[in-house]
């Protein structure tokens, strides 16, 4: 725990430092689990758009894109049960005025008691060695299966309160298991109260005459709702998905872990609508084809894994996370939701208009079926950013810090390096600036020694310098130097923008898996 | 009038039908004021944004981006004058229950003083014929100079009134002049109030822990509250820039005129950096430098116009904007102003925290000023969508609806046709496509005549079609038809990339003046 915590704080705070990620609105202390993204940040994050843009619409001839506004009206989220059901039980200490999710307090209870399960296995697993068969003691060891009928009655009843939405029953829960506040270890709760995460707003002049509207929180809905006008106006024919990427908005209680879940976030999601009884074969293909687009970034097949869902949400009838190896472990990067035709038979009954797909080759109509791709961008950002930095150790013994980002992604592709301040030389880079510059962002720098400013480069994340010295004067070669390896290559001037574009073309990386 | 807003219409049904814009939320009858960008108008909306952010960021060494976040502590917006200032006085009719702004009730009245002037003036011209001089008729008439007395008087007493903060008066006002609602004829008025236009929302769990938020109503305030950040950890040295592309939102009383103002609506903003003196050179400047982004589309220099501001708001000492030719006359595109140290000083004063850049030449500290641009991507979506959609005479006696965006900006940079949809021509045209889209976005069509397809993608805006016939087994070539002027060319497969790319590069537009 204490190391995850470090990592983390180490990436947080190289994200400052390199002009990642600032905390909003710090000169006034902060906004709680917002974020603003700086200098080199902004364009990670629209690299990262950018990759998933292309790979899912550009490329993909029956995939296309949408940019619904934030703003929608109201009736929108009765229909998609985010008005009814996307709540959260909150109950406070009275002492502490601390507040928590209720079924989470009893989830960590429960966790507590598998702990002890699993020192129970250790403990015995040393005592009998070799001979210890697990499932057998699980089985007959009293106090284990004491233990294990306990989490199971537990998790069960917190299940059937909340599902009968009996909030007084998940109190007394709370109040029988004798849970204490983490902070204060007091025992004095109020009831368990749902709260809404939606954001809410008014849309007009005065109280009397606005409409009370949501901060959408997510873009999906967007997509149902325009889901007849875009098939009709751009002539789709089932199976085809339609893409969007855009903030959304959450009030969450706990938000935390950086940039990992804050209550503005932007997401990238896509719909793809297909005919019904086809959703177990497409749901396949889109869970592969996704991991497939991780896995080209080359940030290692093992911080990949599935995690699929056996508690299904309400719309959904089969769903998988991609999970990656974040510095606090395995967590949901994306979603894959075989989502029925929940939404749109919703939108349908809501509405009162028809959305239903007419098949011109067999003359039937229907309601598409649905399968959904859900990312975050936010949470992509963290996993590229902090899967890339690392501490090396060289071999002359001292360290460097070197944000390995993927090429493709890197925001500066290049740092053009005078060697020294005089002769010509910033003249000359300033020149390959002035041609690289169209293509790709690229960056000056003259001051310090060139190798500290490599290393400023390889601690920004920038996969080549470009270093301009008195034997350009006579041949117009320069060095290039690779973040990565360090290597240094002497090349021709001429070749330095066709061999740095290749490295950062996105169909090579895209076609490398 | 009604000449505009029979082009104004013709406009927003292109938009519908051609899938650039829906309104938002239609199943639910919409959201008034709030629209949603379909297929073909996200990748409009994503190349302008590109384009801005090449000119802005990319190809500038010394201005940077930034995302800041749309939710902002909320001691930003004391400081930056929104919660006290961005008002609009309002006015309710007790029998229409209609709510006008009480200002642009009284200059509507002092509009139609000025249309009768401008009536006299006309009989007077016709009357004198060559002899009549305008200037002195304007001062020796008797009756026009009670006009004119007439709306100067009413104009200062409202400025006065509104600067004084005092509502009653310009109500006292709206009843001397017995001004009367448009729409039911009462003079039966409330109170004039003043409405904050931003929109508010809590962010936390309950209402007593809660925090009063505002959605942004502009971007620029996240560029100020992170300038230092931006300036030390990416060492920039003054002047320098910081560029930011976003949503802002705004609880406008009156939005319309399609996408031209939205409640929701995003702005491209760059805020120059400068040292306290040069704010009129680079005022200067950049009205320049602007002016010539805007004419590399080549939509005419004759639908372009400065306007500059007589009024200035409290934190400018200088202002102009680029007014643009749309359906319904000249209107702001693009706002230049200079804010001098207003923002920066007043963050340091609620923050309490040092805004000052240190020149390390000169060893000095100071508050730098600072030269705004600021554009609002929907209005610049709105002028390159209705300037390039024409109804074409052509020689035959027919016409054609042709959308001549600038090639740079089509969301589709060419369409490939196989002439039938036999012999082999659909798999060559999939070919095609399978390389081109890697480059650009590519559509297939098949359906219908070869004419009919042309006249279709014309309407969509798509700068090329290539059309694969017979020929093109035999020979390797293909027809590349251009829409503005409707040539048809042969030219060879292997050139096909290189034609289209060379005409939709953005070196190659910005670089045209």
């Amino acid at each position: 725990m204490a190391k995850q915590d470090d990592d983390l704080r180490r990436v947080i705070s190289h994200a400052k430092e390199y002009g990642y990620v600032f905390q909003s609105s710090e000169i006034y202390d902060g906004l709680s689990a917002v974020y603003d993204y700086a200098q080199n940040g902004v364009e990670l994050k629209k690299n990262i758009r950018e990759y998933w843009w292309k790979a899912m619409v550009q490329l993909n001839e029956n995939i296309v894109g949408l940019d619904a506004a934030i703003f929608m009206h109201p009736t929108t989220w009765k229909a998609s049960g985010h008005v009814d059901a996307f709540n959260d039980p909150l109950i406070d200490n009275k002492d502490s005025k601390k507040r928590y999710r209720a079924d989470v307090l009893v989830e960590e209870y429960v966790a507590k008691i598998e702990t002890k399960i699993e020192k129970e296995v250790a403990k015995a697993a040393k005592r009998f060695g070799d001979k210890f068969d697990k499932e057998q003691f699980l089985a007959t060891n009293q106090r284990v299966v004491d233990y294990q009928e306990q989490a199971t009655t537990i998790l069960k009843r917190l299940g059937k309160s909340l599902e009968k939405e009996d909030l007084a029953d998940v109190k007394k829960l709370i109040e029988e298991l004798e849970i204490a506040c983490p902070m204060s270890g007091s025992r004095n709760w109020t009831d368990v109260k749902q709260f809404n995460l939606m954001f809410g707003t008014k849309l007009g002049a005065s109280a009397d005459t606005a409409t009370d509207l949501y901060l959408r929180p997510e873009t999906a809905q967007g997509i149902f709702v325009n889901f007849l006008n875009v098939q009709k106006t751009g002539r789709m024919k089932i199976p085809f998905g339609i893409a969007q990427t855009g903030k959304a908005f959450r009030n969450e209680i706990v938000a935390r872990q950086f940039i990992f879940r804050m209550r503005e976030f932007e997401q990238m999601e896509m719909q793809f609508f297909i005919k019904p009884g086809t959703q177990k074969e497409w749901y396949e293909k889109w869970k592969e084809n996704r991991l497939k687009w991780h896995l080209s970034l080359g940030m290692g097949e093992e911080n990949y894994r599935f995690h699929n869902h056996e508690k299904l949400a309400h719309y959904a009838d089969a769903a998988a996370d991609i999970e990656f190896r974040f510095p606090f472990g395995f967590k949901e990067l994306e979603g894959i939701h075989s989502r029925t035709d929940f939404d749109l038979s919703s939108h349908e009954k809501y509405s009162n208009k028809k959305l239903q797909y007419f098949d011109n080759d067999t003359r039937e109509s229907y309601v598409p079926y649905v399968i959904e791709t859900s990312i975050g961008l936010d949470r992509m950002f963290l996993s590229v950013f902090s899967n890339s930095l690392q501490e090396e150790e060289l071999e002359n013994g001292t360290t460097r810090t070197v944000l390995r980002l993927p090429a493709v992604l890197a925001p500066t592709k290049a740092a053009v390096l005078p060697l020294v301040k005089k002769d010509g030389l910033p003249e000359i880079a300033r020149k390959i600036i002035a041609d690289l510059k169209w293509d790709f962002n690229v960056a000056y720098d003259e001051k310090d020694a060139v190798g500290r400013r490599y290393r400023r480069q390889d601690a920004a994340g920038t996969p080549f310098c470009i270093t301009v010295d008195h034997q350009t004067l006579e041949d117009d070669t320069v060095t290039l130097r690779h973040r990565d390896t360090m290597e240094q290559q002497r090349i021709k001037l001429a070749e330095v923008k066709s061999i740095i574009a290749q490295e950062v073309d996105m169909r090579e990386w895209l076609q490398k898996i």
